[in-house]
């Protein structure tokens, strides 16, 4: 394991908007972005967090996700929209499609909204919590590209394809359920690679279909689901592919442009959103205390079983007390850029 | 395992009617109940299709399930709306409610209904391939009793609270994805107690909360998701569970009274239908073909996996020719009933 550093998110968030500005960002998008990923990494979730900047910046650089983006909004019915994300970075898309979606559900009680010509946007936890927020019930849906074997398969076809849901909980953050569609997450192998630790049979194949423990020999995820029932994983998979990608006129699985190749190319990814009004429905002015009431009843039962959400909190407590631990690759990579975009580097804490 | 015999599906469907009438359903509630169960039986899915009737009966004749609900809609929104069911039949209930549903859907772009105060609703695959068959995405998601132990816990929360999807396809039957969020059905461990066999590790648990593999110690499921990744099936249960009961005003988890105990007391059991118009993005008018492709891309790969709901389509075309199997002990169940209700029994094929 590498040494790593801590910066304060506030110190982090400062420094990813001026990289952001010099990029010739909107200063609210800069904002947008910057907060997203600190805010993500405040809850642990390192794969999604600061740790993708790097990676935003070098293809903005290279073209394919443009800093002052056309993005354009067709309204097609009382609860429904589609956003054109004319090739812009796919969390300053995503928060503007989550945010219509918001709006229209307090119109329509229910609403809709897909996304087309994106690019990556992140952990979708952030759409269906800003949603759980407002008092509202969000589910967010987002595609990628190859990497998880279908079910009775082995070859790459769809992504880690993920689906978050967050409700409003009385006295507390929003509970938010956010997980890929796979048996594990491709962190995971990249991690077993790193330290040379064998992975758990059954989550992942080898180039022949062969259930792989080897790190270093995988080269597809196996969907959620185990032994004989595979399918649910792959079927979910799949349903969220064809929401988020040809719904709204974008490419599948196989046809997606892989995140870390071709960085000239335009990803058009999509995404999809539904926000739900709980005060349409006959529980709804109660179901916020309900969820608080629930939270309490498993914390009494045997092994105190947390609500989704519940790490995700602790961690941002810890981290917001510590800082967020910056490997030192990374370290080097902002530096880098803070150098090519002449921006001051973050603070390191002490 | 028992002998069993076969019955034609349209045979069984004119003796289930026949009974449903002769309880006090209406002529069409009791059709829309028997082709239901019929039509579960045809996809293989025999948990939820024919063998359930008896124990509807069963619930109608002690009162918990009334014959002719007084069902009331409230209209709470352009996409929204709530069903009381008044303590009807599941099945007739949540087909109203899906009714409404991509009715609204079609004025809205996007609909949700809520049912509340109802009972146990089969196979959700039945709506969600409803909306699918005219050319809409269904999504339907219902609750039930206690079994699935919480992540980290052992004691029984949630029910095994399934998930369907259903997507129009070109030239087919809809694809359908209708799944549990348990790592097994419970029916797998009815059926390995009746045949003696021994279930995998990591699906079960037992009294004391240790992972149990012999069936007749069985007391909790554990959720989709297998070691460390059991966050998942629990957290999608969470939310299926708040959508179907408070959501609704219905009671969740272990206040729901159980299917098979107490059969006087009403399950006041949900439901939650969404209803998507894909003609409101900008893919939808494509997307039967896009799905029609992605399935033949599918089969020419290694292993040709096959599409959501094509296992079903195959049981369906094999048990219209051969018949649906009904074993002897439901046979019996079915003569008694007949004599009951003054019925004429079901022709067996011979």
């Amino acid at each position: 394991m590498n040494a790593e550093c801590r910066v304060d998110a506030v110190e982090w968030q400062r420094w990813g908007q001026d990289c952001l500005r010099a990029q010739g960002f909107t200063e609210e998008d800069a904002r947008c972005l910057a907060d997203s990923l600190a805010q993500t990494s405040l809850w642990g979730i390192d794969s999604h967090g600061i740790a993708r900047l790097p990676h935003y910046l070098n293809r903005v650089a290279h073209g394919s996700i443009l800093a002052r983006p056309a993005i354009r909004i067709d309204r097609t019915g009382p609860g429904t929209a589609q956003v054109h994300g004319g090739r812009g970075q796919g969390i300053v898309v995503a928060h503007r499609a989550n945010a219509l979606a918001m709006e229209l559900a307090l119109e329509a009680g229910i609403a809709a909204v897909g996304v087309s010509n994106s690019s990556h946007c992140g952990a979708i936890g952030l759409y269906s919590r800003a949603a759980a927020a407002q008092g509202l019930i969000g589910i967010a849906f987002t595609h990628s590209d190859s990497i998880a074997a279908p079910y009775a398969g082995h070859q790459p076809f769809f992504g880690t394809n993920p689906i978050s849901l967050a409700f409003p909980r009385a006295g507390a953050e929003p509970l938010c359920l956010d997980m890929a569609t796979t048996a594990i997450p491709w962190n995971r192998v990249m991690n077993a690679r790193r330290d040379g630790v064998a992975l758990p049979p059954g989550v992942a194949l080898d180039a022949q279909g062969n259930d792989c423990t080897e790190a270093d020999q995988v080269r597809a995820l196996r969907p959620l689901g185990g032994d004989g029932y595979g399918y649910k994983g792959y079927g979910l998979a799949m349903m969220i592919e064809l929401l988020c990608g040809p719904l709204n006129g974008n490419p599948f699985g196989p046809h997606i442009s892989p995140m870390y190749d071709a960085l000239e190319r335009p990803r058009e990814l999509g995404a999809f959103f539904i926000v739900i009004d709980p005060a349409r429905f006959a529980g709804g002015a109660a179901l916020a205390g309900v969820v608080a009431a629930m939270a309490m009843e498993l914390a009494q039962a045997p092994g105190a079983p947390r609500m989704p959400g519940d790490p995700e909190a602790a961690a941002q407590a810890e981290r917001r007390r510590q800082g967020i631990p910056v490997p030192s690759a990374l370290w080097e990579d902002m530096a880098a850029w803070s150098v090519r975009l002449g921006v001051a580097p973050p603070a390191r804490r002490l």
